[in-house]
Parts: structure tokens; sequence; C-alpha cells
């Protein structure tokens, strides 16, 4: 019978000088979680590791008061309850059941964090106790290992710098396709229309030999309807990869609007933290199945036993997986699109460190990145994540 | 110039023996706010208290991490964006932006809760300093002075208790009436169909008189549509007052499709905790306002500020305030509803000790409460709530 002996978390910073349209980055945190098993491989415990998504604080507050609790409460009273049939490994399904106890529905924000994170960590377990990568164990459970570990991934950043210039922002774009990226993402709303369409101009241009399809540009949310078509109108001429979040993520009255009008793909999602969200979005948005992109992201919205819940939705709206591309760029995100067969998934290539990025010794090429063979999720592939944060966590008295 | 000068939070358990047709609340807590100002009246400094409505759990942690760092931080530094023109109260509108900065859009759970408490006891110090109460406050900003201060409350309670007999249900409805309530609601939901048919029915004939019209039932969002249209059907000849939350809060085409079958007043929106889902229920689920209530629980929804959003968009949408009977059963709801001119709202007569009732020294009179003259949200007029929680919070070192 396999046991969870403790769970451990910690707040680090992912301090960062930048914002987008709609808030700065400086004070952001990260909840990281261990969690310890009694299950030992070569001499050592079986330690699952997560941290919560960027673009929303640590939960440090909400993993204490109850998820933790309730967690190594089961863990004590009645390990059975997380377990899968086997006894000899986690239960994922089981253990979110756990978590979620005297929850109410409805209200589906920070606490969709906090479980996100500790389920991270129990996919990372759960993958390592049967020593495989977590894409593995994921493709053999729904796919029956035709995974193709080698996923499509495009780098975002284009943030508002302060003092940034035209120069600076082409230059950062330029290095994205150094480092073998060749899809790249920028901010948009943070500044005039004009001076945007400048800043989308510098970087097609400069940067992309005129092909403004590997570009895509992100609102964060910020725009009144009005303001949403002015600048779809604007953009719609381009040809850009896609035009993200225009509206506020609920109001999907904005976005189906904006359908009807703007020809070229629309992405949003990152926002939504519920299998229920997903579904009002596809209900009522006007989202088309056969260009938009959908960004939820498991780290953020009650982790990947609730993902599963969206992607059967998406399958009874007639959605292939293919259209979800994940925020988030962490390893979670992309186990998820490597096992499961998403559409890619998100990079951060300069932000959010120590937890932006893949494996140390893979590199992106032509916008695609393999996953490592190492077991779970692999965060110990990522030397300086794992001797700064996660190492030190897990060996904490 | 006005300041705030600290801001004292608790959590404290509203320990109950009850459960609904989805959690229990045994372990349900509050955290209980106090702002203490550096305006002095009568020798003593002027403190606004608030605290988070039930069904939510404490946010200690947000509050803790977040929002009041970001209110007491402005308030050091910068206590002019707290005050109104004249620099000689506080402004709840300009507080409320303070305490949203660097947050993202979408997500609106527990975080609404937190603000939604500090937003209570910023309208209770904001009432206290202008030395009336918060609904004649209301009432003077929005209506030129025509409130009614005389309030529709209605008695919920016919939780499943442990053993619950039907005796035991109806001695607890009669207790309502006792009291003065003349409209009481009971939970429906935890037990088959044909045994809340046999509850119901306990009751109506048992209590009411055999009308129907004074009984409201609530399934607290746990049917799928194929229950609460197998419900709706069976409830339907019955002329209930309302059929309360029949699935989950986000699930507006399960609202939609029951709104097309059952004529009766449907009654939802305590689960949805932001202007923006307030009107995704308004755009998408069928509700209509000619019958329909509107639950929208200020304590949970990001506070009033939020909840003159959530007006104004109905108002667009040509609802009557008149449809609004906000959950929660406390005292900021009730002074809303005054002062405002709302439909009426909740009361717990017996749950939720001590921050259950109204003021002690006004009796319910045939399912209407009289509001008192005390400035503010008249706390103080509760006097266990006072004398255990709220005094020694305010005194505290």
């Amino acid at each position: 019978m396999v046991n969870i002996v403790d769970v451990r978390d910690v707040v680090v910073p992912i301090r960062s000088d930048i914002r987008n349209a709609y808030i700065d980055f400086s004070t952001m945190t990260v909840s990281v979680i261990a969690l310890i098993t009694d299950v030992v491989h070569e001499g050592r415990p079986v330690v699952g590791f997560g941290f919560n998504s960027n673009g929303r604080y640590a939960p440090q507050g909400l993993l204490r008061e109850r998820f933790i609790p309730r967690l190594l409460e089961a863990a004590r009273t009645d390990p059975g309850t997380l377990l899968d049939e086997s006894g000899t490994n986690l239960d994922p399904d089981a253990i979110w059941h756990v978590l979620m106890r005297n929850e109410k529905p409805g209200g589906h924000g920070e606490r969709s964090v906090a479980v996100g994170a500790l389920d991270m960590a129990v996919w990372d377990a759960t993958a390592k106790i049967a020593q495989v990568p977590l894409w593995r164990l994921l493709s053999d459970q729904s796919h029956g290992g035709d995974a193709v570990p080698r996923v499509f991934v495009y780098a975002a950043g284009g943030y508002y710098y302060p003092g940034e210039t035209h120069t600076a922002l082409v230059d950062e774009m330029r290095s994205y396709l150094d480092r073998g990226y060749s899809v790249v993402k920028m901010k948009i709303g943070g500044a005039p229309l004009d001076e945007d369409l400048r800043r989308i101009e510098a970087v097609v241009d400069g940067v992309l030999g005129g092909d403004a399809g590997r570009l895509a540009v992100d609102a964060n949310g910020r725009f009144d309807l009005r303001t949403a078509v002015r600048y779809a109108e604007a953009l719609a001429p381009m040809g850009l990869r896609w035009y993200e979040e225009p509206g506020d993520p609920l109001d999907y009255h904005l976005h189906n609007a904006l359908s009807g009008g703007y020809a070229g793909p629309l992405a949003t999602g990152e926002n939504l933290f519920s299998h229920q969200d997903a579904r009002n979005l596809i209900r009522y948005a006007g989202m088309r199945s056969d260009r938009d992109i959908l960004q939820f992201d498991p780290a953020l919205s009650y982790g990947l036993v609730e993902y599963f819940r969206t992607l059967d939705m998406l399958a009874e709206h007639g959605w292939s997986r293919h259209r979800c591309i994940p925020h988030g760029g962490h390893q979670m995100a992309l186990n998820v699109a490597a096992g499961l067969g998403l559409g890619g998934c998100e990079s951060y290539p300069d932000v959010f460190a120590p937890f932006n990025g893949f494996a140390d010794h893979i590199a992106v090429e032509d916008s695609r990145v393999e996953l490592p063979e190492e077991p779970g999720l692999a965060m110990e592939t990522k030397a300086e994540l794992y001797s700064t944060v996660l190492k030190p966590l897990a060996e904490s008295p």
C-alpha cells in the first residue's frame, strides 16, 4: 500500500520587470508543492513536485487552510481513498475528490489554482511511482501509446518593458528565433492602437521576414467591444497567427460579436478555470472549431483531473484536441500536450524563471520540443529550478 | 483628512450540524474584519466591521497575503487615494480599486469573498463617519431619500439534520412562523424525489395551512438537467414561492431549458461572484424578469461596489431591483435591500450564529423587519456578535 507521508509548500517570487495590458508582474508569486510518498526508488523516497502557473498569486493560505489538511487527513485516516485499485499507486481522480470535499459549486478562482498545483504534484508522483514520463503514462492511458513526444511550442514575450523601444522589442523577438522558435507572441493593448501597429510591423518586418502568420498578439482581456473591433479591423489584413483574449474572459457576447467580423483565428481561455466556464465559452462565445485556439491552463484550473472533463466537453461539442494550446509554459502543459495530443503549449523563454522553459538538455528546433525520458514531469532536468527550489523543499525537515 | 490606521482580522467558526444537498457546514468558517479609522466619535475611534457570508470559507490567507497589505500600504503612503473629494470620509469605490490592483480579470471566486468582507467593513466605517445608518446613506445617494426601511425577509432552514423526521422539520418551520416569518424555505435534493415531496407536503399542510405560495425550495445546484426537470414537473402543480438553484450555478443552458417548462418562479445567483457572471446569467439562462429571483450576495461577490455594477447591468437589461433578494442573511444585505429598494433579503433564524439575524431589539412581523437607526450596519445591536467577536477584535492590541 502506497501512501502520502507529507505535503510541503513554499512561496517563491517570479519577479519580473514586465507588465501586460492589465497588470504588472513585479509582485507575482508561486506556491511550490513537494508531495512526499513512502515509495522508495534507488534508496530515496519518490517526491511529486507541483507549482501554480503564472498570472495568479501563490495560494498558500488556501493550501494550508483547506487543501493540504484534507489530503493529509485522508492519508492518515483512510489512505485507501487516495489509491488506485491495486493499492500500488496514487489515484489522481480519487485524490481530487478528497481535495474538493465540502466545496460548493461555482466561484472558480483561487481554489482552482491551489488544487491545480496539488494535482500537478500528484501526477508527477504517480508517473514517478510508475517509473514512466507523465506524457507516456497519459498516452498509454488515452491513446494506446501513439503519442508523438514532440510538441509545438511558441515563445511568448513582447511585453511592455520599462523604457522599451522598437529596437529592444525586435532584439527580444529575434533572440527567440535564435533559440529555435519560429512562432512568437507579443502583447498589445498597453499602448494606443497606432503605436501597437508600429510595434507589430517592426516585429513582422524586422524579425519574421514579413510573415505575420508566425506572430500572435495578446490583449490580455483589456478591450471593450468597440476597442476590440477597432483592433480587429486593423489586424485583419495582416494574417496574424492569432488575436488573443481581446475582451474580458467572461464576456462571451464580445467574443461572439468579434467572431462574426474577424476571419482570422481568435484565442482565449487562460482565465477560465473550470470545465463549466470552458463549456460556457464553447456554448456562447461563437468560437470556431476549425480555427480558434483554446488556452485553458490545467495548473490554474483544478489540474489535469478537471482538464479531462474539459476535453470530454470539447469532444461532445465536436472540437479536436489539436485546437488546445494551454497557457503557462510549464512542464505540466508540455506533458499533457504530448501525452494527450494537444496542439502545443506556450513557452516563456525569458520570464518567470526558474519556472519557465523545458528540460535543460533539450533544445527547441523549428518551434518544436522533444520530451525527456525521465519519469514524471522531469522537473529535475531543469537544474536551477531543482537545485534552488525543489530539492531544498523536498529535503526540508 | 481621514485615514485607516489598522485592519484586523480573525477567523471564527460558524459550526452547525446541518448539511444541504451539496456540502455539510460543520467545518465552515468566517473571517471577521475590524477596520480602525483615526476618526474619533464620543471619545472612541470609528471602527468598521465586516465578515464574509456563509457557504464559502474564511479567506484569511488571501486577506493577509494580498488585500489587507495593499490597503494598509495605500493608507501609509498615499492616503488621499482612499478618500472622497472632501477628504472627510472614505471612498468605498476608490478603496475597491486599491484592493484590486494587479488582479487579473476572470476567476471570480475566493478573492471575491475577501474583498466582499473588506468592502463591508469599509461601508460600515463610511456610514459611521457620516453618522447615519448605511441604508439611509445608500438611500440618500441613490433614491433621493425615499427608502422604506422595512424589508421583506424569509426564514431559510429545512436542512437535512442528522436523524431528521418530518415532525422535526414541521416543528422547525412552525417555529419560524412563531417568530414572525410568513415565508419559509427548505432544502431539497438531499433525498429521493418522493421523500422530498413528502417533506414539502408535511410543511405546506402541517405549517402553512395548505398555502404553498409561502414555501420556497432550494436544491443548492445539485441536479443535472434530467433530475431538475423531474423535480420541476413534480413541483409545478404546487404553486411554490420559488424553486431555487436547480442546477450548477454556471449551467445557464440547464436554467434556460427549465425556464421553458416551469411556469413558477425560479431563483438563483448566490454562487455567481461578479457582475460579469451575473450578466451571463441574464444573457443566457432565460431568466424571466417578471417573476424570477436573483440572489447575488454582495458579501461573497467583491462587495457593494461590485453590486452597484450588477444593478446597473440589470437595469440595462430591463430588470427591476425588486427581483433581487440577496443570499446571506446578514446586515449588509438587509441595509442594501432597504437603502436601494431591493425585493428583500434572506434570513437564517437558527443557523450561522452569531452572524445570523438582525438587530436584537427589532422583531420580525409578517415577514418584514425594520432597520435600526444606529449608524453604519448597526452590528453593535446584536449583543452576542458584538461582545464575543467584534468588540474583542476591535480592542485587540
